[in-house]
């Protein structure tokens, strides 16, 4: 068992260590407001469980010298990124440095044992690498609602057979160590805001752009989770009262006009229809491949296939005019675009500034950027593991 | 100069007489978890300030009887609700209950000097009935965006001339006491929390359905505002790419399709347009006062005057797919609709009802109650005051 703090000031510490990293224990106690005294108590208890040590010391600030205290490096956290079509699996120090990150192709409808026997073997890997003989902490994202305190999944829609599966005790007794689930859009908000463009920004959403579409909803610092844990479920907002039928039963959702699956969708009846779209580079692409994905639009839009950046501007409009919607309601002080999608790139984004920048009122818009987010695929794995270091680095 | 508590503990004994009411010295210094040693301090201070006086001996828990404290009953808040087209004016006493309330038709459209000179003789009139002689303090509600640390509206749509106009120096000069300004949403949510239906909620919206139509966000038990002040701007979220023209330059706003104007105008068309409408309960009405209102759809609505229902259920549809939206994206505990479209009823909640429970995914709408308000105009004004007590009962 990991040792835990004894009290806030010491939680307060850790963190303080994680997020800003190693510092002297003079820098480090003037930053924190606790008293010279106080504070050397507690970090002498914190050297004494080994979750903090001494590194040296630090540059003179005039008087004596101070010592340099950090996270012990022996540390080491799981962050598992569950998304539709592939899981990502890292290992981070304490700082949520990734020190290993494995990705690797599955299919999340064949269930939660497949998928986590797959987490096992990557977790496995990773030992066997050598980056961790353990693990103080896993956190866990799944592309869909998570019924958070509980930690497992509720009813999502495209994840057959996950409903209520129990995560959290599933896979803490196989990693014997303290587990934590989350909506995988809360993740990479976490993970944007600890390492990527989202530093330091108190109030802002990450939409996340991959299979399907959430929202990540972050105020004060702190995400924002709602009553039962859904905030952020945006992919099945209404976009078109006459639209395309959804997986959810409805009409017109979000998640039905755009993201990787209606992006794939859309080409390929683009392509098969006949019109311009049978003669340019998605046409090309299909006769190769004999499918059509949303990286395929991407490449194709790069190349300026015409299609493929009517299909981008359309969609990202639709996307846009939800967003424009949600910054009227929350007025953020920053949207991040993530996912895998936004590897359309500058098209994409320009149609959804286009959107917000006309439909939502001056005053949310003035100083509002909207952002692509600047981590990939590691946003969701370093979140999982700043997720579960909020729960190591709390009082037990 | 009203006083001020000394410290964040006394400010919490204040707030706590505030929202319970009298208590007695052990209950309530219990209640707030202090050291009896502690509690006895900070209340003798207040006592010595006269913000808080004794006011008999509560009935014995077994030892000592206990005396019972109260907030003063001297003090005296005005709580101010702008809306577009009238203006509520109320005193209240330390605990929010309203001591005399008035209302006074306006047209918001005269700008800022014109409403407050209002505004300023209404408080003549209720200080000249007895039930003040002074303020401690005003709240006042604008029905538009307000920049809330600065206290001023910011470029309102419907609101010509109060762009940037000092509401709170202004009125501050002339009532001689600390005046805070917000949006008019925010405080019916203020006074809902605080004594109607919203009490003890931590996380609700409140969506106000007037003139225009606009939502209150509270997070946490409190109003959430934004970066700059805009949350729950969602008149202008859109309903129908191919809708009305709105006042703000775009196209199928929810407010251009529903709302007090919007009602009045598709009222009007359907009596014109020698349909159906020509004949019931809405013609009728035209020929008597020569033109319709929100309130005459109502009580044509009320007779079974088809037009009127069909008016009420097209547009709590449009109503609700905005806020299934939000309820989506917010995830809250519960949804209260207020304003003073709310006398069209249970048609219009029926409607709303509707889309939300159809389009939100379940694991967002299976606690979620969606009602009316119950404080009709008190809630605004009560709202207003509670805003301007948060202030006089913090410390200087």
């Amino acid at each position: 068992m990991t040792a835990r703090p004894a009290n806030a000031h010491q939680a307060q510490i850790l963190r303080a260590l994680r997020d800003e990293g190693p510092n002297s224990r003079a820098q480090l106690g003037d930053s924190l407001g606790l008293s010279r005294s106080k504070f050397a108590v507690e970090v002498d208890q914190l050297l004494e469980t080994g979750l903090v040590v001494h590194d040296g010391l630090a540059v003179s600030r005039g008087g004596r010298r101070s010592h340099t205290v950090r996270l012990s490096p022996q540390l080491r956290f799981l962050g598992v990124d569950i998304g539709a079509t592939s899981v990502d699996v890292a290992v981070t120090n304490a700082e949520l440095e990734i020190l290993e990150h494995l990705t690797q192709p599955i299919d999340v409808r064949d269930g939660p044992v497949a998928t986590f026997e797959h987490v096992l073997d990557m977790a496995t890997k990773l030992t066997a690498a050598g980056v961790a003989d353990h693990f103080d902490g896993a956190g866990v994202g799944i592309p869909g609602p998570v019924r958070f305190p509980e930690g497992f999944p509720v009813a999502p829609p495209i994840l057959p057979g996950w409903d209520g599966f129990l995560v959290r005790e599933a896979l803490g007794q196989d990693l014997g160590c303290p587990v934590m689930v989350d909506n995988d859009v809360n993740l990479m908000a976490l993970g944007e805001q600890h390492a990527g463009v989202a530093k330091n920004v108190g109030d802002f959403l990450c939409v996340k752009i991959g299979t399907g579409i959430g929202c990540g909803v972050v105020v004060g610092g702190t995400v924002y989770r709602g009553l039962t844990g859904s905030a952020g479920d945006i992919g099945h907002i209404q976009v078109d009262p006459y639209g395309h039928p959804c997986a959810c039963g409805n009409r017109g959702c979000l998640e039905a006009h755009f993201g990787g699956a209606a992006l794939a969708r859309d080409a390929l009846a683009a392509v098969r229809s006949g019109g311009a779209g049978s003669a340019g580079e998605l046409a090309e692409r299909l006769a190769v491949s004999g499918t059509l994905t949303a990286a395929d639009v991407g490449a194709a839009a790069a190349v300026g296939d015409p299609v493929a950046l009517e299909l981008i501007r359309t969609g990202g409009s639709q996307v846009g005019q939800v967003i424009a919607g949600l910054v009227s309601f929350f007025n953020p002080g920053l949207v991040v675009i993530g996912g895998r999608v936004t590897g359309l790139g500058h098209g994409l984004l320009t149609a959804i500034r286009t959107q917000v920048y006309r439909r939502s009122l001056p005053l949310a818009t003035g100083n509002l950027p909207i952002v692509l987010a600047e981590l990939g695929p590691r946003a969701g794995v370093i979140g999982a593991a700043r997720l579960i270091t909020g729960r190591v680095f709390s009082p037990a």
